[in-house]
């Protein structure tokens, strides 16, 4: 049974994963047969966005680990326990959280940095072509974990497409229905909601994206 | 197109619906080709559980409607603003936040009220036998929604069942990809995670509860 380490970066698309595109991931590795465990980096939150309205709470801290175990019923681990020589494959669903916790793009753009321990983690995975896939906003991070000319994609946003761009990476247009392969480096990308307009959408890529990452894997 | 109204009750298996069973039921409703619209109760969370070590957070509290608001990315109304003669149906998905927020079985079990709003709404389907489903331990309300005799189930938990009996429901035990009907009260209720060990299993029954419901509907 092929087994896959989950990434994920707190509960709630505008501060954390994204809860259908993570809930979809795990469906899809089960369905196909696969097993996982989910991680996430034991650290604050960039902030804390309330849902119904989008305003920051300024008062509030929540932990990424902590949240982020809601979506796996308590059922996670510190990214800093994560050994990619027990895995087969390596998945990050997005989120702003990805963009926010896992790395900085939604804030630094084009001077992201990732953080250290999921670096070290992706690039462990990287370094040896292991299978990888990168769904939504993640794939911002591919560059700094690939180098330059990873072929991804993060869907049609031009402008978040030329700023992944100037960060040396060969984006392509993607539809939210389809993924785009890196062979050289065994890495897959889909745009998910950084496209779809409802959860039977989303499901159509992530599918997609888990069967091809596994296929790899 | 068939249109689903869907009650949340926050955002996480300990304190809020339980999110797997949360996202499966919106991503089955839009499989089957019908439509949905989410709410909940406008109150403060019975309590704030960290989901890593199960401790409840003394010190934090959180709105039901505004972390339910993180499972639908921000589309969700108050319970107050449902109006059910605009929907062919209601599902109300599990997690204790629907024994803790929804209602208070958790805590005061065969004493149980449910919230006035929830009942008001839930009451306003059963009424008129516009078709309705309950998941997990949601089921837990059906006697105060429907009164005594209606025919359901938690699973084959027999000490929460009995439980359920001594509140006058007709409880059957049921398997984790079945669901029980009361065809009288175009009822449907399945145990999903108060039995299933894994997301897949969860979603067999799930899917089957949401197209019974559908089909009544």
């Amino acid at each position: 049974m092929k087994k896959v380490a989950v990434i994920l970066s707190g509960c709630g698309v505008y501060d954390g994963s994204e809860i259908h595109e993570a809930v979809l991931t795990l469906l899809s590795i089960k369905l196909a047969g696969a097993d996982y465990r989910c991680f996430a980096p034991d650290i604050e939150q960039y902030h804390v966005v309330n849902h119904i309205n989008g305003r920051v709470e300024e008062n509030q801290t929540r932990n990424v680990l902590t949240e982020s175990a809601r979506i796996t019923r308590g059922d996670i681990e510190d990214i800093t326990l994560l050994d990619p020589t027990e895995f087969d494959a390596l998945l990050i669903p997005g989120g702003f959280g990805a963009a926010k916790n896992l790395c900085d793009f939604a804030i630094s753009g084009t001077d992201t940095k990732v953080n250290p321990d999921v670096l070290k983690v992706a690039k462990a995975f990287a370094d040896v072509k292991k299978a990888a896939g990168y769904a939504c906003i993640a794939p911002a991070m591919m560059p700094l974990v690939y180098g330059k000319g990873v072929r991804m994609t993060i869907g049609t946003d031009q402008d978040t497409a030329a700023a992944i761009r100037m960060m040396g990476a060969d984006h392509v247009s993607c539809e939210v229905d389809d993924v785009v392969l890196d062979n050289d480096n065994r890495v897959v990308s889909t745009p998910a909601y950084m496209l779809a307009t409802s959860i039977d959408e989303a499901y159509k890529g992530i599918q997609k994206w888990v069967l091809t990452v596994l296929a790899l894997a």
